[in-house]
């Protein structure tokens, strides 16, 4: 059963229960939009990440846009994204353990699936699982773009992983893939375009050797909101996988131009709307949302058209509020720190515009960590 | 629809899909059986939080060994543990907006419905909304208990807001409740028992002042998982809230004893169980669970039985571990920070005997925010 909804639509947003989960749609059709025409100039294919919104909803105006298809980060959001009528899924990241395996090659009977490794044992339990569903899974081998997670760090192993994939009955090699999380949250302009330089470099001499070792490549995937301008400029990838530029959040919002101004390319479409519990003594209020409204690992959240309030802790379904005059009762509107993990504490999130509900979605894939 | 079931009854740990919730029944049923035998032999009414499980079945485990009631943080949680059979409901939170208001004043038809305010303004708000719906809602005047948090913090203010309770057709004076979340860590057991005698000596005070002026005070509730014993010797309160002690977490874990060794009354029963998806170089791992499947507020997890790793870092569903030796697809338990919002995460739990899977339960009251 999934928690009560905090507002109908046609609701005013006064009376939308707290807290809440806010997507200002005019901002997020324009951010849609944005991206979809960026991509579209540069002549690159757009896959975004679903794993921020986990939204059927929003995927299905993303898809309308002309996005070729969707990421996801594992199997069950694939799985609980399938309604947008998505034809071609990326599970961006490595399937391990017998039966998300066996629901992944399930999968790929629905939709064209493909997923990354850059493992041979890891590409022999991908193969099996296919083989043994009567399915086929594509493949990306996964770079390492510089952080030494994921992705394959030595390029004198590509040919014969490729190989691998090539032989294995249950697998078809599409391409590559780099992608690289923390180059998105490098500050300074200059910085992100000489992470995502490095990144594009990689990724061709990686290319340049499938190529002429016989192999395909059809698909050079990359890319996040951090970088996506620094990914078209390098000119290699030929497909972006950004996600938060739906939403943004606060920590998005420190990165810089090239003049160190803030670089904002999207607007901000995702608030947690709160509401004043209590004002202990002036310039102190206790508001509704907590560490279980709210994701604090990239810090805590602003107030939205209130700098003279600071949100400065939190507890699990409280949070203090400092600096200026507020009410019991009043709302607040809060920009998250970190977007993804916050859409994924709520069961709902509340579409609005010009003051009114229009719509209320289910997050469609929260809590989907299988 | 809630995400897929990580396993069925019977299955072995190894088997169990990841990341999965994993509660061990045995230290489980141990932490209920301890916690009610050392309130019952303090002559103390208990009242677990049910926000640290949000789960119908281990409220019926701690009902059956004898609680008085539960502790929820929000409204639609108490709706969610309805299930449990608890015929006394402390909602142990200012509740504020309409609709929350209304919620609770129906909540007071179905079950004995207290809880908290330290405002007069709320007061009337709580009044109201009991009046609207036809039903009585018992109130606790929530004291400071050090915190300038949600209490009231001046002891003059004490009768008219209790005369008020009591004249306000809506609503029912029942007693005090004083908790403060921040006295639960105080490492050193010398500071969490100064601390327990501060809350203890405002909440005596505040009894007193009632009594004198011919107010009720029958329940005078407060008191956590890391200050209990302390609340217990303290020999004020007569009812404890601890839910912390039913899981425990690793921030509890460095709690001290009177001698500074670790101070564990209660046995470590809720783990993340995880996956290894890759080792990209001897001494590191990538396991299956990150910021979507922990929660990183209080630290990074430990891991269970491996002191020779660390988990050092997390993407939204990756984690980073580090030091000894790791294979892919092997299994690790780990031993979540903090225990409320991590179990917020999930919609399954999964519970393990022996080293086999006995059942999987619902997490009722998961994303009841509101």
């Amino acid at each position: 059963m999934p928690s009560p909804v905090p507002a109908r639509p046609g609701a005013e947003i006064g009376q939308v229960d707290t807290p809440a989960l806010i997507v200002d749609l005019d901002a997020l059709e324009a951010n849609i939009a944005d991206m979809a025409a960026q991509a579209g100039q540069a002549g690159m294919a757009l896959r975004p990440h679903a794993k921020t919104h986990k939204s059927v909803a929003i995927a299905k105006r993303q898809l309308a846009a002309g996005a070729v298809g969707l990421c996801c980060q594992k199997v069950s959001e694939a799985e609980a994204l399938l309604p947008s009528g998505v034809a071609d899924m990326l599970v961006s990241n490595h399937v391990v353990g017998a039966e998300k395996l066996r629901r992944l090659a399930a999968l790929a009977h629905d939709v064209r699936t493909t997923t990354l490794t850059s493992d041979v044992q890891h590409a022999r339990l991908l193969s099996a699982a296919a083989e043994a569903a009567g399915s086929r899974i594509d493949i990306l081998i996964e770079l390492d773009a510089g952080d030494a997670r994921m992705g394959l760090a030595d390029a004198a192993d590509l040919p014969a992983l490729a190989q691998l994939v090539c032989d294995l009955p249950g697998l078809k090699l599409r391409g590559l893939q780099v992608y690289n999380g923390p180059f998105q949250h490098l500050r300074a302009q200059a910085e992100r375009a000489d992470a995502a330089r490095m990144a594009a470099e990689r990724a061709q001499r990686a290319r340049d050797v499938l190529l002429a070792n016989g192999f395909p490549c059809d698909l050079l995937t990359g890319g996040g909101t951090g970088t996506f301008s620094e990914d078209i400029a390098a000119g290699v990838l030929n497909e972006l996988q950004p996600g938060s530029y739906v939403f943004m959040d606060s920590d998005y919002g420190r990165n810089t131009d090239s003049t160190g101004a803030p670089y904002r390319p999207f607007r901000q479409s995702l608030f947690v709307l709160t509401r004043v519990m209590r004002v202990p003594q002036p310039g102190v209020a206790y508001v509704d949302a907590g560490v279980k409204a709210l994701n604090l690992d990239c810090g805590m959240p602003d107030v939205l058209a209130r700098p003279d309030l600071a949100f400065t802790k939190a507890s699990d379904e409280q949070g203090r509020v400092e600096g200026g005059a507020l009410q019991l009762d009043e709302q607040l509107f809060l920009v998250p720190s970190h977007c993804d993990p916050t859409v994924n504490q709520y069961d709902w999130m509340v579409a609005v515009r010009g003051g009114y509900v229009e719509e209320v979605w289910p997050v469609d894939a929260r809590g989907c960590v299988l």
